[in-house]
């Protein structure tokens, strides 16, 4: 039931860089290891029992399997699959000594897509609807993904907030309406976010950064009574949700995504298509391009903020 | 726009005692005051404006007020009302001095049928579905509504969790169709319930005690892709969520309710006629029957946890 992949173009994403620097939970800082994850490639070759690709077709390795048969593959409400949801598989190893090396993130190479992961939140999880109002924390590659899929889902205002304003002039082009630099104004960020929308909030806020207090100020950014926030950003720290129970009964909810929702095998492909159509401007997320050797590069690039994906070929 | 009620029936609820206690945020703890949220009352008169109801009607004061007019109200998503958030009118003075006497919860009388408050909470915010399981931590009068919504919703199994394993007699007459007494095994709550669900948890879990240690107990009772919390209890601390943000990357979520999700004036009717049909089971939650000036009585015998509803009548 395996596939080898060759791999065609591989990607940098944050999640590679906190893995590399050992920013994850101790039970996922296992080395040596392989990273990457967001990749394109051609299938080499199929195991036994592999019915669903064959050799030449061009695929995208997701981390998140999709067995078709279990519990919540069976579900309409989880993209999760109970087969696939962590290989302890070690499928490399050192040719100088045998040792194991292992796997990250189900896939180890650098390329899927990753775009499609937050397009898909503002699409599955946060439902955005025609008219709605939208804020964004963090105009990285996901950010400006989860911009796009608001502003083809119809929503009417998309704020984005970064303490770069750099990332305004690409976020326009990815469909933000308006910004906020949380650096311009010693007012807090929610209470400005108010203001920009009639003093009662946005209806859907993403967190797209993963850090609690800017997790904080996207909840507080939110409508009372009906107010979204999608955690899209990933969390290294041990700390609690900045929440008070009694926040939740203003009616404002707070949830995760993992994959945007999109169940990687049967729905993938359908997003994938309507990235490709003329009205979407997914090129944008493509800041710079290298061959592999230069990996060190990209991973400084991403590190530094200069880039939003830089795609390496191999 | 006012009206004036005579109260008939009002009873005791444990957030009647927690403001007499003292035991809500700084800012809630306004004296003198009339306490009391539940009940039922005739309509004596009516001020200008006032074209709904009329003198002799039989009404049941509600805190959450519906003006049918603003955002809130129009919103299919939300219960609350911006009109009738929060009334900082006085409209009693002490007859001894002139001093203002304050009110509570908008109604500062004893009776809404806060039964229909959590049958809410099962059938409007988790939306039970048929064939699904349900935990509720806490069968006090909330928690046994709560599972007599969700056995009408169809649930299959209903679990009951109580240090009192009294409760669990006339859960048990309410549709609980399991029950854990915390006390019984040094085995966390949440791996018991996993346990009796075949690994994986319920689907719906509803926290009826206002404690964080309970709430994240039934937070992990759910199953992960799906699970939902519904808080109903009413948190007095000012503790944080006991969550970390990576756990809500699991598919489990968390809501807060207030009155069961229900609009006050045009939805309530429909939950009060559903639950005077025989297979509700409501006189269940009346323990005990007393006169008004036996209030204190009743504060305690609910204090004591020997009480479900005293009705007092006036």
């Amino acid at each position: 039931m395996e596939v080898r992949l060759r791999i065609l173009y591989t990607s940098v994403c944050h999640t590679d860089l906190s893995a590399w620097r050992s920013e994850v939970p101790e039970g996922e800082r296992a080395f040596p290891r392989i990273l990457g994850h967001e990749a394109v490639g051609v299938v080499e070759s199929v195991g036994e029992g592999v019915t669903d690709v064959g050799e030449g077709d061009h695929v995208i390795p997701i981390f998140n399997g999709e067995c078709g048969d279990c519990a919540y593959c069976r579900s309409a409400t989880s993209n999760l699959c109970r087969r696939y949801r962590s290989d302890g598989a070690c499928r490399f190893r050192s040719r100088a000594d045998g040792r194991p090396i292992f796997h990250f993130l189900n896939t180890s190479t650098f390329s899927q897509y990753t775009v499609l992961d937050s397009v898909g939140a503002a699409w599955n999880v946060a439902n955005v609807q025609a008219g709605s109002s939208v804020a964004i924390f963090g105009l990285g590659a996901l950010g400006l993904a989860a911009a796009q899929g608001a502003k083809v889902r119809g929503a009417s205002k998309i704020i984005g907030v970064d303490i770069n304003s750099q990332k305004f002039i690409k976020g326009k082009a990815m469909g933000v309406t308006d910004f906020v630099n949380p650096m311009d104004s010693s007012k807090p960020v929610h209470e400005r976010i108010r203001e920009m929308t009639g003093g009662g909030g946005v209806d859907h806020s993403l967190e797209c950064v993963g850090n609690p207090q800017v997790l904080r100020e996207a909840f507080l950014s939110t409508h009372d009574g009906w107010g979204q926030t999608v955690l899209v950003g990933i969390y290294s720290t041990s700390q609690l949700l900045p929440l008070h129970p009694m926040e939740l009964f203003d009616g404002r909810s707070i949830t995760g995504t993992i994959f945007g929702g999109v169940k990687g095998k049967s729905q993938l492909h359908h997003i994938a298509h309507r990235c490709l159509q003329p009205d979407m401007n997914m090129e944008e997320l493509i800041t710079h391009e290298l061959p592999f050797e230069k990996i060190n590069e990209a991973m400084q690039l991403l590190a530094d903020g200069k880039a939003l994906r830089c795609i390496m070929h191999l």
